[in-house]
């Protein structure tokens, strides 16, 4: 969408942000990078590790770890610079960087790196360290994003606005309100991602083929070196699951997508002419190449767009892994590159939204209009009846049904209509009509919705400050793991000089 | 499936059980019931904690609850013996309920009920208790399908069977390995349905239609009678997700049936005349119409096609869930009939597979032959030469796979073959025949498969002793939570009773 | 939803038909019958014509052939007055159609009916009738359907109402366009419907297990018989395909529920009180359990979540037709059901969608106000420079962009603004005020468009003339493809009859 | 996979194509193109047919035309020699030709090209363009694939092999039978894929934005150019369905791939070893990167992958689908991408398969073993005893159920146990020794089945001379359909040069 100027703008403000493009824009001019691009490094990660734990269990002379390792260290340099490319002369990155290897080492020493495992394995414990950090990146987007809708949740205590149900007024509640809502669903599905982690951060490198080796192994330490959590339990389990934990985060961020394609809909909806209540700003918005007056919220339909993607993608993995016999099949390695359109497709979703959010301009007048319109306090009356009067809800929800009937032409119950209704009832009891008038004041029921959960200002101050509270402990859960990776990283290095350094000895 | 003797059968020595046909029998002459019928219990529970709160809180005069509680009672007990029917009389089980109700004790109590409340948290409520039983029962009947699945991988450690990828024979392996594997996902998918009830164990009730209410209603009361961890932070938020625990659900078990879908794959193929390993029990099986002779692995047959059935309505949820508007909507009602769907094709599944795997009849022999055959040694062979002299992995691949095409007649590498094969390599390494015999045996090649995880029995028993743990803790868990419930529904009935004395007293 | 009346309903004025409720109440009270329940009809005529084949064919005695026809009529009269029960005593249909004739006329005559078949033609033969009536019966109903959308099309073809592109406002049209739009994808729908009779309307019958039978059987006959086009070309692919013809008109019906819920999607925000355009008739709407001012447009929700529904059934009858290995499987089984589900809940949509359009209110004012507003005349004015004036459409458009920002806190392009972005542009024409004014003028816009396919009136007209077109190719196929049916019945009545007649003669 | 030399290889004879390898490889190394950049021919297409019509029409001068007709052809011949890049400089191919257009001729013309239109119709009509080509291209593919499946049907008419139901052995059939069956599914695939082009070849261009122009345009002209049948009826319609083609198209292809992928399953089944009724091609195959005596199915097993893909795709399409609101929604934009993913991973999928099939090697007697065995031959019995002593069905089926227990540890039924059990049932018929293997013979069995689409050899040729009369017609569709097209390109270049003269002559 880059040089959109030449195609529409002239009656805009502001323009789309480069991230915001790159949500928007889709695979029009844009390729995707060749999938195995996405593990050159933790290929490297793994390598690093296999090698250096096969050297220490005597598997491979420490002489043709360092020359391995030195070799590896090369590669990583490449790669860092963008300079390492995949191309199809190669069959994969495993195969690309065990040749290049061979290109910097020599075959002798190279050949030594593939010991006791196998690209079954290889490529499942990449795809596992690719999924983990995306899954904390994730959560780390996920958490500001909840906060935004926390902060402005806050800000629209008292926006009074029409509550709905079945598209139609219902019941009068507030924009803070509707935006904790979905601050509450953003904060499950991090929770959801967070056990995503505790299912599946275990070491599937040393399962080989699926049935083991014979070479003395050690699979709890490229475990620690990994920065996973354990070892899996049986060899042919990742081999046989290579479906399982992707389709796991693929049902996380399809839930995840659904609540924010709601939450596009909801926004769409509200930035209607004829709703009128909100405006995108333009920075999230685009314009059209023949209607000179348009600005479109193309980003809210384009994350609905996604939502429904990443529920084909699900289905897909689900499809993958039914019914297959025991061992690898080569099926499943599509696997990957749907994985990867999944979290291609969603990234940057939670920032672009998060940037909606706070960019949102809120019409509150168009919001409250409706307040006090349509009969929506009508409920209220019925409450107000049941509460003071203690009538039977049914009883008091006939007859305010009947005084909407006879209140035909206005827009509150009035009070001759309710006494009428009342009489037809035979029910005897005194009201005025400032009373009438009074329940169905939006800003006086809001104030009396005082149950845990409702619009009421102070509950949902303290529904907020619930939610705070678990967005802490998921930022803090979200640091502590990433500590731990880094950790391992850590000891990587300090594994690698160590070895050398013992090379050196000898 | 009752009468099919008369289509067939005397060929058979024992025919399925009840279960078995409950599982397979699908709905061909047997219809479902009212979706509202399975809910009859909880609604009925939920009207009473929710009475019961009316009444503390003096929302409710005493002398109406208790009406209202001895009318739920009365209901209760017929419901107990099936003579509660729903018919279309009704609109759901909720009106079926008030409407009993309002004939047993008269409107002007029965319709204090619905005081504070709307259908859209009470179909809430009750959906939440309803799933959360049938997550307390799968993972109640996988807990015995994992112990049948590690026994008999414990009593199989020592049966060799052929390894295989892509459908070919890859390695030596053995049936007792392949079990732990399948034992290894059930646990994790009961570890799932715990993440399940962590997630959603909240209470909607008192959300009312959305926006709560005025009435001073204790939702935490309610929740401890209904044995929830909490109540949801945000009326809104259970309306807007009538879908999510929903599909979060369908997934869990989703996956679950993919993994009995691939069980039943393997026991499919491998009760094939081709391969012969195994016989399903006939009472685990049906016979043909037309052909006297046959005797077909239907059940398994039928887990894969339920796999399938479950896939779709996941899917069905999910698109429910997209792009929805703010607030209530009608569509969400179809999330209920597609969860119990879900529930009923996957009732029975974890049992009649357990049935499956005790009843199994293993050909060792025919499993062990192939162990002989076809190369599947040929791996070991290649570790042999890298573990005892030493050659890179690369050369001694390359090596063995010579020597696999100058041993085409013979299963086995040939020592001719293996000595011509490193000749042309420039490989100068001494081996005797009976050593290349021996690396190719498969007794001796499990054995020496010492990694952890790998088909190596001590190492079989050392995974399965860890899956056992956490059998365990899955296993207390369950009955912790049960107990919380139960002690829930004890509370109900020792503060109705408390209730009751003191409306006595007045 | 039938006795709603106690919940909601005082302030309605009419209340949904009995239609309406069977569309809109799903499952709560209502069970679902067996299956097989849908089938005895189908199965009785395929025994029939099966029998008679075998008679004529000498293969069966006249004088068995005669008892069993006697006892299937008397069957069929049972079923006639659903007095014909299927439970779980029976395994299917086809085995309780058999047992019930053999109880009738002895087993010795009952015994040969299943010759030269096995159940998985038989079933395939059923459920290739019951769909086939499922088609035609699906046909029938969408093309009054499509009159009913053209009818009210020509009657607004001058319905003024904002077009929308990205829910905003783009350009004027009328709701006699929009509705021509829909009747249009409806049109469509109906020929794939009969696309799907073209590529099905094969006789499986004598398939037999899939393998042929020695038996030398009249296939051709029997699918004059059952009205087919012709037989199928392999004995095994109905059986290996007994997911195609289901799936595909799980599509079809996916398709079509697809534009209903577009179009319900419309009329649901149309009739939101923001938009006020549209009002949804009472008989089609329902109240709420406690908001006594709710009207909600539910049976357009339904068609939402139904249309979801639908897919999900598409995507497992899609998996289940994967990778199956050949011959019969018992998977495929559960096709059966997820059909019957498909069409269950899609059945009576034409049906409602007519009553909605037929009932529905539109407020012509509220429409045609927006078309006054937001500059929806701007590329009408871009139009005009192109067109009067020569100017290149870029240059146009971007002239007219600036007068719209010029024009901001107007609602139309003004004269002012018009004149100082040309002159900033350095674009010399002459255009005066009322020029200006007259190209927004909304109905002055419609009658210049004159493009095919367009809003213009005589193009709306034009474009429902041709639909009607279509839809009387349609209505005559239907027709003569129903009667050619009829005539297979009648051949069938008429066969038995020269049957039995020669069999009195012997 | 090109350089798997060195991973693996050293055991084959020869190795995979390039298509295989294409097929097969997946998205490791290699990348995917911008989307739009399979749209530059059609895009250019639609331009000069656009830019034709307006010059005709007088909307555009013929100087303006003849400028903007020459830049096309200047970019046509970059194009043509994959020199026209689109990068994220430009937002779509849209915007990239226009952009370049206006480099090369200037603003002034440039700016005229977009008259009329909008980019909504545009894309509409390019993947129109684009999908019509791909349907073709499929046809093409899919009718030698049919022909080489007959062929071979043909060759192995007498190649007696084992019927499979449930898995089991169930009655004598050939693989040329067996093939027939697979030829009859793709034959329908195709059919179904010419249904498609008569649903959908109508010209979108001219729609606008939806709500057509005061342009006076020429639509049918431009669908003369465009080689469509007719015009689309509604401007909104292609807007509102852009994801009904899309939808239609990727489920026409699912279809194919799930046979495809059932065809698939039984090769990889029948290849195991334990099977070892047939061998894949070295060139079809691929090997292991540590197991050196692997040759495994892949490219098989990638066929049911991609099946599991595209079913997920359309999934996607028909939740893109759903509850949309009137007019374009940005969206739909991800149909583009879903239908191009679709084409990309189906593509080669037919030329793949019929190579695998040209080069399967046939183990015939390791088909007619299990012919012998598994008392396979006992329908054929249950049908002798019908056919020649007229015993009732269920009669003789329960003697030889019976006979089958009887004879347990022999293959086939005996005469002894034939005796006894017809002994026991009352049965008097005679039958001798010879008979009783006669019937069980497999040939005989063979050369018994006389009904039509059965294995008997006469009906496999009778029901392959049918399929490729379906292919022939078939055939004759492609090639006219791809003439009129080729017509439609040549009317545009002499309506162009005609234009031109005009032009000249002025």
């Amino acid at each position: 969408m880059q040089k959109q100027a030449t195609l529409w703008g002239a009656a805009f403000d502001s323009k789309p942000s480069g991230a915001v493009i790159a949500f928007a824009a889709g695979r029009d001019t844009a390729g995707i990078s060749p999938a195995d691009s996405m593990l050159i490094s933790y290929d490297l990660w793994v390598n690093q590790a296999h090698i250096l734990m096969l050297a220490k269990a005597g598997i491979v002379p420490l002489s043709d770890a360092k020359k391995i390792l030195d070799g590896l260290i090369t590669i990583q340099k490449f790669a860092s610079k963008n300079k390492f490319y995949l191309s199809s002369t190669y069959e994969d990155v495993h195969s690309a960087i065990e040749s290049t290897l061979e290109k910097l080492i020599g075959p002798e020493a190279a050949g030594k790196l593939h010991t006791a495992r196998s690209r079954n394995d290889q490529v499942n414990t990449d795809m596992r360290l690719y999924m983990r950090d995306q899954v904390l990146q994730l959560v780390s987007q996920i958490i500001p994003l909840v906060k935004t809708l926390a902060g402005e949740s806050k800000k629209h205590i008292h926006t009074l606005m029409p509550g709905f149900t079945h598209h139609q007024h219902a019941m009068v509640t507030t924009w803070g309100h509707t935006l904790a809502a979905f601050a509450g669903e953003l904060t499950r599905d991090a929770t959801r991602l967070v056990q995503w982690i505790r299912l599946y951060n275990d070491n599937p490198l040393g399962a080989s083929a699926g049935y083991g080796t014979s070479i003395s192994i050690d699979r709890s330490y490229t475990a620690k070196l990994l920065g996973f959590d354990g070892v899996e339990l049986n060899s042919m389990e990742s081999l046989m699951n290579r479906w399982e934990p992707e389709a796991a985060l693929a049902f996380d961020i399809s839930v995840f997508m659904n609540h924010l394609s709601s939450l596009s809909e909801t926004i769409i909806l509200f930035s209607t002419p004829e709703f009128g209540m909100i405006r995108v700003a333009d920075a999230y918005s685009t314009g059209s190449s023949i209607m000179p007056q348009k600005k479109n919220p193309d980003t809210l339909e384009v994350m609905k767009g996604k939502a429904s993607y990443v529920v084909g993608q699900l289905t897909a993995l689900m499809e993958l892994g039914k019914g297959n016999f025991i061992g690898y099949n080569r099926d499943s390695q599509w696997t990957k590159y749907i994985l990867m359109d999944v979290i291609r497709e969603s990234a940057h979703a939670p920032v672009v939204m998060q940037g909606v959010i706070e960019t949102l301009h809120v019409y509150k007048k168009n919001m409250e209009i409706w307040c006090h319109k349509n009969f929506i306090g009508a409920a209220s009356v019925m409450e107000q009846l049941i509460d003071i009067y203690g009538l039977p809800m049914r009883q008091a929800k006939q007859v305010v049904e009947k005084a909407v009937k006879y209140s035909r032409g206005s827009d509150v119950v009035t009070y001759a209509a309710l006494q009428k209704a009342c009489k037809e009832d035979g029910i005897r009891i005194h009201f005025s009509s400032k009373q009438i008038k009074d329940w169905q004041n939006p800003k006086k029921i809001i104030s009396l919705t005082t149950s845990f959960g409702g619009p009421g200002p102070s509950h949902v101050r303290e529904s907020i400050d619930a939610l705070e509270k678990q967005v802490t402990v998921l930022a803090k859960w979200h640091q502590k793991t990433c500590a731990r990776i880094e950790s391992a990283k850590e000891l990587l290095k300090k594994d690698i000089a160590a070895c050398m350094e013992e090379y050196e000895k000898t």
